[in-house]
């Protein structure tokens, strides 16, 4: 039997050690997608207890794996994502930690201690005194940066709206003493979802931003275009889109332009004109990111909001997306074919979010590779709903067989918390046990155990410098 | 090399034998959804032979795990499901038996032989007149109410039509010689079918019971309403929907009883008219059940009658049906939503049949939970297609790693045959495995072995006790 | 640890390597569906250099996988499909193949230069030039029929379009010095495409073949018709078609009819008319099979040329096709149904290329079973895209588990290349290790390894051979 999570968790044989504790290990962390805070980076800001940074709302929301985890044991929203006691909310989360069982945050939750504070305890309700006073001592000195050096991040890439003024990215570009590079990325949904309500309140902001009125689509591309290079500027070197559906047909300016007109009316947009608005948007900022040499990501298939009541009650983003179901293949391959056809399709991550689609993704991205560049279209990690362990497995495996895993740029967090980094170790000590396996059943060479190990540092972190350009 | 299913059948670790002995074996099972005849039980039948309780029709049709294997196999349909000679029936299940390898059927009828008639012989042509001669035997007394408590099935729920007198569940409940509780579910699917040539006559069914004629929806409800209140002074304690494809519009009373008078006049209905009635009523149910403090489940994606041939020739749910693959995400969504945006969603269990959908179904049911109640949506176990071992495995992952298994409801048979409760034990040992493996991997802490056997009952039995309130 | 690819690659087990050495091995190869060229058969091709034979375009376009995996290293075009040095594509190949870690063309290149050229190197820089040697010398008496027989290949179906005259199989059904039975198979996907452009084109070669003009559905039937009797005649017993989306209706001839003159005409083809003519098609092609007695296959799934830019570059079938992601179930259901409603469905293998549908498949081929027949309707083995490691196991899951793996018809290679062979010693290694499991386990009992042996050369060899009566 195996010591519990000791330093070989997750490592079933001795080739996995080997691969992981001289080669994944020591290799720096490149977050390339999260969700943290650049104020918060910025200032350097200090937590005021466990509960805090563990389970409570940060500036941009808490952990929602854990608030859903919570949820379901039935404990009451006040004491989750609400203004309760921060030593009853640690509390319960501890009272639960036992029937997390089989549930990544009984490993997450332990990896968090021990790396960050060096608690190596089993979390459950007779060690909680002894928890809450030993995080909470180290917390005095744990800044949030402290924390991402613990973790030896080089570097992590937040989410931002183009219309973000990036404040914060300003100041942490001139502070030497940052030693974790934190750029922005450029995630313009807001630009992309017309069928929102939100939508021209949207533009009336980005109006504000670059200083002129956007009445037609050609100064809508301006203007994103203009904020790209603004983000550039500060460093950035990837945007993002949640494309909840895949929407696509092939349009021309004067159609896009029309549906653009009939959203600033106020009128209603059906399913065809976002195929026609969003796949011509889609396709010219591929061109804009080709023009300044970004990576752009799609992520593919969230449902929002699923539950009206709570969205209602505390807002989106708190935990209640889901999953979808829908088909998207036939507009994604006519998208990325539209985008290539001119030479324009910039190096490209797909992620879906149900792994039912994984394989598909993972042949279709196999349609769009071009000479010179490895992997320019590959299959992001296992995403959200699939970064644990059987998600991490399917994916990874699917990596492996229908693709190059040698030459992915790893994991992400696409975290809100500070407390996520221990996820990439997580991947880490799956990816190792995985190729450890190939090698200890005569599926790849004993012989080229030196080659190997250099690919696991690839995947971990050269890949990923070499392919965004950090 | 493990010995042939025997005590330790599908344990592969120590942990997981001391989970399983000390723990999941004692619990008895309660069996929220099943199809077992009321008739039967209430008269306490005895079968002729081991044909006819092992293979042949019973009340309420046969084994269709059997019969469809048998058919590959090219056997004549009056051999399978027909009148032909017993013993014949049985020889040509016992000759197929070796080439069953890797199916469940090879491991569900040893256990059925060991369990109960204690025969511990490999079931294969040499071993045919002795499996026959001790078997009959052994029904001379092992009547249905015998195997019952031979496996120590606490609680029975059959799956009832709201028209149904529930006459034998009336005996029962009076009958103090009836160990197991024998309890009706309603199941109001030709409520529900409105786009079914059959749809009408089933209300005119409906108005006999109620003693009234139902010409508008307001009282259909009623009717429907009231069978509920019947149901629940027999002690029923949930029921059960099959949807095919989920239909779900936002809709009024004034649009969902238009079509059900387009239903009475014998007007085509069309898919957008099933939308409006379909979720107009399952809302209307969800509220009466909520009322009641029932459970409701959803049983999601079959294909009927896929044979015409067959059909014609056989009639309905004699084997086949099949695994749908149409999208339901987001009209399931919107519709637990609405159901929930009065606060009179009930507990609900969701079962998909295509197992490609088991992570959207989860995420969703993350997404309904409520303050004070244990997983209030939750997703239920690996369901007709997908109880074999691979089925059960991918489910109970699922239910591990993007949910909480500690609080999952455990097996059901959703079976017609008495000799179904193996897959109890079946379902049990898999489960103990994968949990013992955790253990034996270092993923959860040998320390606190006897928390996950109180897991492990209560996954068992207890929850399903609470969470039904049996 | 395994030693790397030896004698017992892939055996975990005693049992699994008992299985594979006393009974799979020895199996002669029946590849049922491939796509090689007749011509090179017939004039017993021999190749210049490994590069030609293992990398190269043949006759009909060459290896995808190597192709699509050498792209996303991204090497130069012409290195890969065009004409650059064969030395050079060798050595590009041979400084990939680390990279390949996990992936199958690891093994799949290793087995290859195994079997073929008794090299059993690491294939890897620093071994280039002597594979290179040593394969080459080999090369000067390997010709591709000599490939063939020491891989013990019976019989090989090739993929043949309906207008084909078949001249090659003519002069190889002739030839006594052929050991292996090359047969043609019935292609006619471009009869059934009717949307496409070439359509029109196509049916004025259909009339060149049969000698007269096809101006309505009845003659496009009776040429269709005599096509299938000319290959019978040749030899052939199976048909084979590729069903991107599954179009049906159930439709009268003259509703049929009518989109076969419109299609004539030059008018534009909707969906609701591919369901018409397809479907009516379809039907009566499954006739004129079972007419005959063929076996037909559909292969459902694939989406073609999804880059328009490689497309317009470099032609179909060159690596750009994918697998798609619709709904399909329905459509298959009522056309099976439909075919077997008169009694004319003729055995029959589906296949899916998206894996996320294994599961429905195998269910609805258990609906449409036949008396007197073994597994009538079943689902192929991994396909294409899934042939890989974990897309076989995968497949045979799902055959054993919710089908019966004892009455499949195992591996074919789906190739274009004489190496492919060692796929199906891919495939038997897998099984056989996957049955040893079962054994192992006490999931089948030891004291039947001899029923279970002669299960594997059943699925090997002897029910291909009786199913397509060979």
């Amino acid at each position: 039997m195996k010591d519990f999570m000791d330093k070989d968790f997750l490592l079933s044989t001795e080739t996995a050690k080997k691969l992981y504790h001289e080669h994944a290990e020591k290799m720096p962390i490149i977050d390339y997608h999260c969700h943290l805070s650049p104020k918060e980076i910025c200032e350097d800001k200090k937590f005021r207890n466990l509960s805090e940074v563990w389970l409570g709302p940060g500036d941009r929301t808490g952990d929602h794996y854990k608030w859903r985890a919570l949820r379901a044991r039935g404990y009451m929203e006040d004491t989750i994502s609400g203004p309760a006691d921060d030593r009853l909310k640690f509390d319960q989360f501890v009272e639960s930690m036992p029937y997390f069982v089989g549930n990544p945050l009984y490993h997450w939750s332990h990896l968090e201690m021990q790396r960050y504070f060096d608690i190596y305890d089993v979390i459950k309700p007779e060690n909680a005194d002894k928890i809450w006073a030993e995080a909470n001592k180290k917390l005095e000195t744990l800044s949030c940066r402290k924390m991402m050096y613990k973790m030896n991040v080089a570097v992590a890439c937040t989410t931002d709206d183009p219309v973000d003024s990036l404040e914060y990215h300003k100041i942490m570009n001139q502070d030497k003493t940052l030693k974790t590079k934190v750029l922005p990325a450029f995630r313009p949904d807001k630009a992309i979802n017309i069928q929102l309500p939100t939508f021209v309140l949207w533009i009336k902001q980005l109006e504000a931003v670059v200083n002129y009125e956007i009445t037609d689509l050609a100064l809508l591309l301006k203007a994103l275009n203009e904020r790209i290079d603004y983000f550039n500027e500060m460093g950035s070197k990837l945007s993002d889109h949640s494309l909840e559906v895949v929407h696509y047909k092939k349009t021309t300016y004067e159609e896009a332009d029309a549906v653009y007109k009939k959203a600033l009316r106020g009128e209603e947009i059906t399913s065809d004109d976002e195929d026609s608005y969003k796949g011509y948007l889609l396709v010219q900022l591929a061109k804009a990111y080709n023009r300044v040499g970004w990576v752009q990501q799609y992520h593919i298939g969230a449902t929002r909001n699923n539950s009206e009541k709570m969205f209602k009650k505390i807002g989106p983003d708190t935990g209640f997306d889901g999953m979808g179901d829908e088909i998207f293949i036939e507009k994604l391959g006519q998208l990325l074919a539209d985008e290539d056809s001119t030479d324009e399709l910039p190096k490209t991550i797909l992620y879906c979010l149900n792994p039912r689609d994984t394989y598909a993704l993972m042949v279709l991205a196999g349609c769009f590779q071009k000479e010179g560049v490895k992997g320019r279209v590959q299959v992001g990690t296992a995403w959200w709903f699939n970064d644990q362990q059987d998600g991490m497995r399917h994916n990874l495996e699917a990596l492996m067989q229908s693709g190059l895993i040698s030459q992915t740029v790893g994991m992400l967090t696409d975290s809100r918390s500070f407390l996520a980094y221990p996820r990439h170790e997580y991947y880490r000590r799956i990816l190792c046990d995985m190729l450890g396996n190939l090698v200890e059943t005569g599926q790849y060479p004993a012989s080229e155990l030196d080659t190997l190990g250099k690919i696991v540092e690839d995947i971990c972190y050269n890949n990923a410098k070499e392919y965004f350009n950090f």
